[in-house]
């Protein structure tokens, strides 16, 4: 079973990478552009067995990611 | 228009952050999993009028991702 997991900042909370791309968008020709923001795409590979949904957001809430400041999705995708 | 766009180190490619995170993972009670990659995750709001698909993978190309070390994906998303 393969977990795509999903982070990005949370409502609110400043994202300078997501500034930063914004800000050098126009210089290279791209108008208009807004809200961007930045966060994390991280794959996985689970074992079999057990309770993969509830594996995986365990792993975001005490490694993955930091859910004071933000948030995570995930899918999982049979092999 | 939305787009969100993933980026992820290319098959071969060295990631750290992903060695890193499956180091971590067994002292923390999770076990066996493996292939962990660590990629980007980018959310942006594209101004209407024009070709979205190719503007997006022109932005990719220019400063979203580093094509040399770097796979992207994206889809659009009609608001």
């Amino acid at each position: 079973m393969k977990a795509k997991v999903y982070i990005t900042p949370k409502e609110g909370i400043l994202d300078p990478q997501g500034v930063a791309i914004e800000r050098a968008l126009p210089a290279l020709g791209f108008k208009g552009v807004t809200g961007v923001r930045v966060g994390k795409y991280i794959e996985l590979d689970l074992p079999g067995g057990g309770d993969a949904a509830a594996e995986v957001d365990k792993m975001c809430k005490k490694l993955l990611a930091n859910p004071i400041i933000e948030d995570f999705q995930f899918e999982l995708v049979p092999e």
